[in-house]
């Protein structure tokens, strides 16, 4: 009889890993083969009740519905929400969406005779363009809020590798000589930039779409500045034809920011899979941000790196979708645009972890400084620095000391340094006299001593890396304050809406 | 007290429509709003058993497990066959994939001695790629058999206006002027050589990469002619190398397929749209493949139609995206390509209905002959057919007779043809004498004999019209035998799996 | 013999029209088919010579190179811009770039002694980075210019319809009543936000990279707040290797801006050009912006309209090819992005011209207001107003008032209107008494009455429109000053210049 | 006085460099700076002469012109050919395009009588989608020829390296071994399939489009199975309103087969690009397949693989371009297509010449075979051959091997290759008697041992790679019997339209 060892086996890799993947790692990189993606209405729930209840409100106060109304309304939203927060508000597939499905409850419930007034002034584009909005406002929020984040990392870990020099690259190969706090800095003045692109967005689309009807108005005398602030925005659409037609553009203008967020992450994931090959070795990802191999034994795989670069060509493809939704449409509502949302919030679902893992990534890797000092000692990586000294001691004429340093290095094939006497003979074949001592020579490409003299601002001597690391973080703090404004109108906007709500219902 | 009419309310429209959209109409237009998308290894599961049984069997004739090892996990390989087929296999998330779900039941089943040896001389990958061949195999089948269902279609509606006139447009604008058939049958020809493109994607890909493991083959002696065979392959992968590193070809020769249908599919949209309008009224969709508004009453809206558009504006994102994943990669497996499974299945699933909602919207509309007809009478679509017949019959250079038409244009002004008095003035300029009588004039724009004479192949007269239907039935007829040939290629391959594993199975 | 009429022909169309095109709209429908697209680098020349004359400057005054250098160099720097001015310097296709030809330029008419020390302490890549950014900007500021002029054309026409009636669309079809000012405003609300999403661009990008070198710095003294000054930017770069690194992303910032533009601009076209057929007759253009036939004498063709779709396509491309430039890169130059400049300058050259040929397209055309007032007439477009009025003045729920609405929509098939008699049938049926006149159902479905009472903000109505419209001149007015600053910025570091050459050259 | 050494300089690097680059090297690495695009027509010319040659032949074979009318039109066609053939027709840019040049020096020279005859029966459309679509076809041949010269190359290169070890990457990290020969051979499998997948360009639009006049034929008694004979397409167009419609059809598939022919040489680029970093150092790119810097004195930079990087980039966006186009268009010809002339020109000036460079760079790289084998005893490259090993021998199923070996591996940190006491170690913890001797353990992880043991088909063992290069040779003969055929179908038609033009010719 065969022995049976029935053991419970849920990876078939992972042995040989010291630390566990952390979960939020698990999620971002384990796609979608075993997991469901949920009703896209889901995600709006909360933004249609915001909606609803502010649009009550209004009715009430314009004198198109009345208290009665109100509340009754009012008690079935609130209910809704109850149930929602409990996650037991379920969206009935056969109710077309959560607009469909939360009026409807009402009616079933309370009857058409109030709940049936709630759609008043009002028709179905406005819902779906408000919390649209909605989301994506917060989708803004979040996006700047987790870039912020991932650039302080980033220039924090720049702080502990000031003197860490590595070969400085062009082409892939070794140019001249930098440190390992320069790159990171690179990274991190990327991503603020992305950080601050996200916030034009507020400034285009930060604009109150109820009210505008299927987008040719209504007769319904509606106060559209009450519902601006009762949901946060800066003022009502100055046009309601505009919006409606152009659903696609607040999405795409997203997803572009998403886009080159991506890029900038999808470079530092393609750096850093170079720099952890076994050739570069120059750094090693933490077991908890590797993978293995389903027989490959040995394998730690920068799984989570590869996956940003793939979900980069994703998001590319995601904005294309959009702006091509966009294109050469006809005046007013039309239904393709109903896709941008599945688009847009694949998108965000996909990306907005990626900085927090970018940011796991660099926070938990092992820096080998002496591989990276060791690569610095090949391939004429001074040779720049040699050249530079030539002009400014010599007085040569740049492009003359450029012929002479070419020269040089022909004469020193083989080697990684420019030799004294390769030099000499490239002196002698220009017709210069050579005033240099040997040991000048080798000085002026040691790596150590070239990045001290790399003071130019933005470059990777420790005095220049200060001034980077100062601007770049007084940038962050005012991305903080901005956003803190942004979540104080957002706060300020429910507070009311709710105060508001206390007194309708007050007298019930 | 307030009266309660608690009313079930699915859709906030519809009261006007006298018939209701098909399911399958309403599943195509509906998106994801209320509606999950399930995890994506669900589509996998029968061709992961197909290629578990078939490498299981490979194995034992190799020699490499006993009859003994190869019963057991024959054994529960169909049983979980029987679990699926009754939707009872439940892929846990806990387990990564669908191959790991598959392996680790068995070993927890059967234990580790006998099931822990399906995996031998094979890699994850070699699974990966196996099923998603397999997968999108079946999908160009698919699309294939869709589009020509279509084609057919749209024949046999031109069938039914062969002298239905209506303007010939260019520019939006009156041209000349044409039947519907025409029209109907240039979609034909487009959704045949759509049809044919699909083939391409088996005569590039129709290889087998069970085999190919890691990328770089096994030291076991495995037998791939023997699974290609079993799986319907052609042959096995030339390069074990190849495939592995371009998972996004095949993906991508799909979706560029797909992408060009849609293509096709949006003009037709587009014209139907267009066509529809009050201003042109030409046709009038059907009630099933119309949808209502949530506050206009009256509201007849060509949906299905916008979301062929809205979906093809998605095509080109995936392809786009599917083209990044493919670009600039290093030599070997990367994760990144993972995102090609989401990506295509997630375009399939939108897709593959397209062309059959096509078809029950041209199928099913009303076709408004009088307006065509009346449309006929407007804007000079005579005006090339009587310039012709001045050169034919008055041997006029052409170039001197356009010139000559141009100004009868023009002294026409405010009329719809060119009038007898505005030619003969046109043709006094020219110094020409005008040899023709007012009736000639009039009866050379009219639209019904201008037709007649459109005899070239490929025009829009009865004659031409048969011909081409003729060889369009023809080229549909063709794809009709490659499909066949290529599911009796499947059939036969499943049907010697069977045969052997009854085998195998015979003596326990 | 045969005679011989030697006609000068250079265009096979056009006879029957009234008014030729201007040249820009020539130039921007004709495309490339006999038009050469010229080599790159001439766009680049003074952007070149002001680096060249600020680098030099700042070399000399940080004791870099003597006040004799300078003058030789800065004397051959003026040279040749003299000869650019007057279109006499050629780039020679011999020499790689911009760079190389003033660079050499100098060295072969002034020796190496002195103009070989113009290129000490920079790097080719700053120089391409510096021509390209200067290039970016102006074209950044030249589509705000444009976009604002054309949403001010857009203000000035809506100006003139804002009592024309016309049907307002949704899918196409006739949903309710709008003016056609409404259209015109929403074209310019979307017009005004386009102009403000380039201005992000500044925010950005606005940096100097004189001074980055290859990406690793410098070990000269150089000054990079000077030649920030003298060049227009805020401050210089923050880091080095950052912007080098993304020779892609202030191009994709500009193509994106660029896209969205286009799509709205898309929009238009679509829109004028439906309603332009025959069947909407709706507008006409006017003849300098339509185009004809090579065959049909008749045609007017919106061409100018079409070419504005086209390139929406194109832009969407050239903006996919620069983002796939820049996923994935490794650290450092790499000289695939060269490639970027190509793609943005072809896109600018084929769409800066857009705004303004639309601008044209819409103060020429003819608006046919009886048929945009006929069109009124059609298809239950009142249908909305009469259900907000049974909800208004009756106090029935908006759910069941429109399901009784769409009860009398039935009723009143082949009609344009809710009969009176169908109402009361639909009232009945749902067991509710219709205590209204026949003459306030005819009424309160009177196009004109519907726009009265459409007052809501961002509504057809005159009030609403002239509120919009102040908002909307407001905004402009804003891009107005935003973009004086611009200009001044750029005007300021010029004239430092000019008074840092001029002193340093006094002394010759 | 200062000295003055007027050196020319034509480019600001390259004293270094042994060997200069090719002339199509240069050019394919230039781009537009200093080189001007010339107008898009010229590349038509021929094309629009042949299609003017058989319409005319055509239109006198059926009597609609006369001989002495075609003598005339043939004799100033043939002028016009001897000038265009010498360089000095020169397309005016005052006339439209080609076909209006062409024209117009007709009638300017011949007279309107006879040379007014020309463009009967046909349309602008006609000769624009001829004239394409012949320019097209011979695109589709160059990029076969050159995509098959590429494979023969990799093919004979491949055999040079069947026993270079070198190790097999996934995930950019060591996996297993192969050979360098292995690598070759899969670069040479997906060129082979790319240059089969141009062919399905010409299944589907080797037709004829002249005779489809604007879209909607013509009254003319046209011989268009001549013409198609005479231009060497299949058969005339099954619609003419189909192609028409779809001008942006046949470039997308052209498009796209260069794009995926673009992601291949990519993939090779960027391996090739990592395996010449100074880190990798496997191979070394030819002087004359690298470029300098203009300041670092040292660099060898591998710019024509980037260069083809960014053209990936490029044709993606192409595509896109042209199925933005595509999408959603009212039927019937409209004039934004006309921009799919200058993308698909664009593009295949940019990335024909791409396959042959690629050819040249792998035809001279050194390859550095002893760093190739150095690498391959790094980073247990033997695991997985040990691994198959014990379960082969050992009968111990995989699963548990697996287990047993990611023991083994952790056991043997800081080494490369697995120890005998590790394995003891492992086998132990697992309940497992090691019966293996050390000298076994070694072996089996020995690269070259490996090598040799994986002969599965596709493989990297000398068999295998033998058959796999026979396959693969055996499938680029069938495309070059597929070339001959279609060149043959080309020389054909020539000759008959010769004939045809001498006969009518000869009685002059």
């Amino acid at each position: 009889m065969t022995k049976k060892t029935n053991k419970k086996i849920n990876k078939l890799w992972g042995t040989a890993f010291e630390q566990k993947s952390t979960e939020a790692v698990i999620k971002f990189t384990a796609g979608r083969d075993v997991q469901a993606v949920p009703p896209a209405d889901y995600k709006l729930l909360a933004y249609d009740l915001w909606g609803n209840k502010s649009h009550c409100v209004m009715l009430y106060k314009q004198g198109i519905i009345t208290k009665k109304d109100a509340q009754v309304i009012l008690k079935g939203l609130l209910e809704i929400e109850t149930l929602a927060l409990k996650g037991k508000f379920v969206l009935g597939s056969a109710k077309e969406d959560v607009h469909t499905n939360i009026e409807s409850w009402l009616i079933e419930k309370y009857g058409i005779e109030q709940a049936g007034k709630l759609h008043t002034a009002r028709s179905r584009n406005d819902q779906c363009n408000l919390d649209t909005r909605l989301y994506l406002k917060d989708q803004v929020l979040g996006f700047i809020e987790q870039a912020a984040g991932l650039a302080k990392v980033l220039i924090v870990q720049a702080g502990k590798y000031k003197t860490t020099i590595v070969p400085g690259f062009t082409h892939h190969q070794h140019a001249m000589v930098t440190t390992f706090s320069h790159i990171l800095l690179a990274f991190a003045a990327m991503i603020v930039r992305d950080a601050q692109r996200f916030t034009t967005w507020f400034k285009l689309h930060n604009f109150n779409p109820l009210g505008n009807a299927v987008a040719y108005g209504t007769s319904f005398v509606i106060d559209q500045q009450l519902t601006s602030q009762l949901l946060g925005f800066d003022a009502p659409d100055v046009s309601s034809l505009d919006e409606i037609t152009n659903r696609w553009e607040a999405e795409s203008d997203l997803a572009f920011s998403i886009t080159i967020l991506m890029n900038h992450l999808s470079l530092m994931a393609q750096t850093l899979i170079i720099f952890s090959t076994p050739e570069f070795a120059m750094i090693q990802l933490a077991d908890q941000f590797s993978t293995g191999s389903s027989i490959m034994p040995q394998k730690k795989n920068p799984d989570p790196l590869e996956v940003i670069k793939g979900k980069t060509a994703f998001a590319a493809g995601i904005l294309q979708g959009l702006l091509g939704l966009g294109k050469a449409n006809f005046i007013g509502f039309n239904r393709d645009s109903q896709w941008t949302k599945y688009l847009i919030m694949d998108l965000v679902d996909e990306c907005l972890p990626a900085p927090k893992v970018m940011a796991g990534v660099i926070e938990t890797m092992t820096v080998n400084k002496k591989k990276m000092a060791f690569w610095c000692q090949v391939g004429f990586v001074g040779a720049t620095s040699l050249l530079e000294q030539l002009v400014a001691k010599y007085k040569i004429p740049f492009r003359q000391a450029k012929i002479v340093m070419e020269k040089a290095i022909k004469h020193s094939k083989g080697k990684n340094k420019v030799s004294y006497s390769a030099l000499k003979q490239a002196f002698k074949s220009e017709n210069l006299k050579l005033n240099i001592n040997p040991k000048q020579v080798q000085a002026w490409q040691d790596p150590i001593q070239i990045i001290k003299l790399a003071k130019s601002f933005g470059g990777p001597s420790s005095q220049s890396l200060k001034k980077s690391s100062t601007i770049l973080l007084k940038q962050i703090e005012g991305l903080g304050g901005w956003l803190e404004k942004k979540l104080n109108q957002k706060q300020k906007a429910l507070q009311l809406l709710n105060q508001q709500i206390k007194k309708i219902m007050e007298e019930i």
